[in-house]
């Protein structure tokens, strides 16, 4: 397998992560787990919307979860819209308000806050949508064929 | 499943396509099988490159299954290259010299002839390209999360 993509047991955050996603589908995004936008950055969710759009959710789990986190700045320059996925026993007061907040358990989620939109350029989206298009196909003919040899 | 995803048994055409996408992954092309560029068609096998080249390979198991094919030519307007795969026993004089062909079994496969590209627009690219990630992911989720609902 070209990166851990073991079912079971999920971390709190990839749990979360699994809600979120199921929710999103609900609305005609496409989801994508553990993205990779650019070397030494992955994002919990990348989520691609039936018009291009690209919003990225990170999943917080916990208060010292979310105060260590020295990266997620990083990622907001590779979405439309950055939403942060937590659970409600989480300190939601600790969140910056302009970013979204998504409330979320294992099996479904809930969009509390809508970010404003900040767009991507074009040549952003273009290379973001190719890359999500190969890492997800990449990623599913490692599930289907695991005989094949090939790296994300 | 929100398609047929069983992985056994494949039919022939199947195992030629699995064989492909091995070998199209050692030149960094992401596949997706049985892919629907748009309503009515479904080609089977769709390739990204890593410049965002987009090929399209036809699996044919037999003669009978070549002739019987009506649609495609409906392919060609879809992708920047278009390629038979076939086995070595495949009469491969019956096949438009103008497409290109890959010899393949179920285990690799070898591009024999590389037809010349015939370039997508960028609005066509740019739409296949969310398709096929789109519907990469999709099918992704539906392997990792058969809980989750949703259409492809």
């Amino acid at each position: 397998m070209p990166d851990d993509m073991s079912l079971d047991p999920l971390r709190p955050g990839q749990l979360l992560a699994r809600g979120i996603c199921r929710h999103l589908a609900s609305h005609d995004f496409a989801c994508l787990e553990e993205f990779i936008p650019a070397p030494g950055l992955r994002v919990d969710v990348m989520a691609l919307g039936p018009k291009g759009e690209i919003w990225i959710v990170e999943c917080k789990s916990s208060r010292a979860d979310f105060t260590s986190d020295r990266k997620w700045e990083g990622y907001l320059e590779f979405c439309d819209r950055y939403f942060w996925g937590v659970d409600e026993a989480f300190p939601s007061e600790l969140l910056p308000l302009e970013s979204g907040l998504i409330l979320a358990d294992a099996y479904d989620a809930e969009i509390v806050r809508m970010p404003e939109a900040d767009k991507l350029a074009p040549a952003r989206r273009k290379a973001m949508t190719a890359r999500f298009a190969r890492h997800a196909a990449r990623r599913l003919q490692g599930l289907r064929d695991p005989g094949a040899i090939f790296s994300i």
